[in-house]
């Protein structure tokens, strides 16, 4: 029997976002490992350190004292990647040697004053507080700036050097590759179809529902049709909306209950804290008169894990020189996240 | 005194081949880690292990037994993430929901009986063996496909899964999504200038040199312009060469010199076994009447390594949701290559 079938034959599936095609091989997550394993982070960490450059009251290499705060807490990065006041670089006219003088600035939010606690863990009239320092930090920011990425790193595996629960935004006076890929993709849609393309794409998942991992009141996380990494996820209002800064106070008290069982589903699958690296995509802050009725915020989680707390897939050979390829499909990964508890496993009895 | 200064102040650099953006901030090498550590690779291996699956007159897993092989040799990967026989997934007119049926082959290539030596470590009569058969690989398998992507991830940290050297070739029906953006502005810079992009970058690199790492008779190995990882290197001939199938012998020994360098000033830069993905692209097997000479043979390493043998760059949050960034620019990561002896340091006495 030749008919195809995405659970045993490889095949390539589209991401309208990107223009990328991710190459699919769910016959493939049968091979053995010899290869590298993870130490799962099972570390019990205190609620405060004393050594933490994050924890509150605590000096950092700077040596600025961190307040004794209570909720979130931002902080210039003691060792940006963009400065404010940088030069412009000179033109080169050569198509070979093209340079761009970029300025920007980088900054800390530390989730909570608990050093011990990540974004699953917490209550969620916390994560309630992470959502609404986002939302000030990229409106603020974005009155000078083109772009602000506001992301996460999650867990040693994801190259997060401090192990106190933290999220980063990054302003940029430029349009990163990624942002300014997606607002193409976005717009030749909306031009070809007079539709919003994440809009249509949430109606179409909330129909479905095979590829659904959380549903509540107002969002909708699922694993991408074109998802690349094993266990990645997309989380979308349902209605459009541009900006964090265009959702209700419902809109954002249901946001942190999404996130807090999205989450919580992350950590469940291995029994492990799961790591990952999220962030937000949106309307970038154009000028005045240009158009983003094509944009639809979003939340992206990419996590590395694949069949254990200590096996990863590793983005590497083929798919740095060629193409992203994954070894399940995302109906099969959707499934498994929608088969565990939504309620932490530290916080089960 | 605030003129621009590739070396202080943050700034992009565009990669022609890709259309893409690298955000450079080299001010920020300085920063401490707390991060995650690799084990660097340093472990003594035995020429033979009775237990690999890639040792000669050893059994696999398949129940296949290996032959008692003399230079390298190559098997048909056990769990290949493509097959040559998959069946086409039907078309769907959903442009959020497209799939293609993809066919393909994955073979695994030993690059010799000894299950210690690494490519750096093997004599450069065995890297010429190597060289024919990624050569005679490619041709074989392009008659039947468009693509052959030869590869190899080197080290535990690029998710290599078996410790006894060896690469990979993936033969695929399709052009996949890197070699797709490739064509394309390769073939866009030939239509404006006349000119192929990539012999008249070596052109520039060469009479420049402080991007230059290895240079040889026939071969120039530079840390690209606009370059991503670390220290990425690309390896290109200084004529015009559309595949491998073109090299002179005289070339090929070349280019086997050319390879034992280049990787053992990797190996002697933090004195381990340089971790990397490395890989290489040519002209497609396109239809007969395509034209390719727009396209020019080169491979490309990609090492993750950024401070010492135990601590890498990660592309992560910014870099997966945004854009690339690195933390030295190309010339100060080819000026410590340069600095190197190309002698490997296990071969110095
Ligand atoms: O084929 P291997 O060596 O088992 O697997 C390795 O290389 C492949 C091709 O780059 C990747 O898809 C895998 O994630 C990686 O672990
Ligand atoms: O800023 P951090 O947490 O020290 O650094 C981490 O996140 C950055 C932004 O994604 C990356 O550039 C670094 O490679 C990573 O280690």
């Amino acid at each position: 029997n030749n008919k195809f079938n995405p659970v045993d034959h490889p095949h390539r599936r589209y991401n309208p976002l990107t223009g990328q095609w991710i190459l699919v091989s769910p016959h493939r997550a049968k091979r053995p490992w010899s290869g590298q394993d993870e130490k799962p982070s099972t570390a019990l960490l205190p609620s405060f350190d004393g050594e933490c450059f994050l924890c509150p009251t605590n000096t950092r290499i700077s040596g600025d004292k961190n307040p004794d705060y209570q909720g979130t807490y931002v902080f210039g990065n003691d060792f940006a990647a963009l400065m404010p006041d940088s030069p412009d670089a000179p033109e080169s006219d050569n198509p070979l040697f093209k340079t761009q003088g970029v300025r920007g600035l980088s900054r800390v939010i530390c989730f909570s004053p608990d050093h011990s606690k990540t974004l699953p863990e917490l209550p969620v009239d916390k994560i309630r507080g992470v959502i609404e320092t986002w939302n000030d930090q990229i409106e603020e920011l974005g009155k000078d700036y083109i772009w602000v990425q506001a992301f996460e790193n999650k867990g040693e595996t994801m190259g997060c050097s401090q192990p106190h629960p933290h999220g980063q935004v990054w302003a940029n006076s430029f349009l990163p590759n990624e942002i300014e890929r997606k607002d193409k993709h976005l717009k030749e849609y909306y031009d070809q179809q007079g539709t919003n393309l994440l809009v249509d794409y949430v109606q179409a998942e909330m129909k479905d529902g095979s590829r659904t991992v959380v549903e509540t009141e107002h969002w909708i996380a699922v694993v991408p049709y074109w998802a690349a990494w094993p266990f990645e996820t997309m989380l979308l209002p349902k209605t459009h909306i541009r900006r964090m800064s265009e959702l209700s106070d419902e809109q954002r008290d249901d946001l942190s209950v999404a996130i807090k069982k999205l989450t919580s589903r992350y950590d469940n699958l291995f029994e492990c804290s799961f790591p990952y690296s999220m962030g937000w995509h949106y309307a970038p802050f154009f000028e005045a008169d240009e158009e983003t009725k094509h944009w639809q915020l979003h939340a992206l989680f990419y996590p590395p894990l694949l069949r254990s707390a200590s096996v990863r897939k590793f983005m590497v050979g083929y798919e740095m020189l060629a193409e992203s390829q994954r070894d399940l499909t995302a109906e099969q990964a959707a499934q498994r996240l929608r088969d565990l508890s939504d309620i932490h496993y530290k916080e089960q009895c």
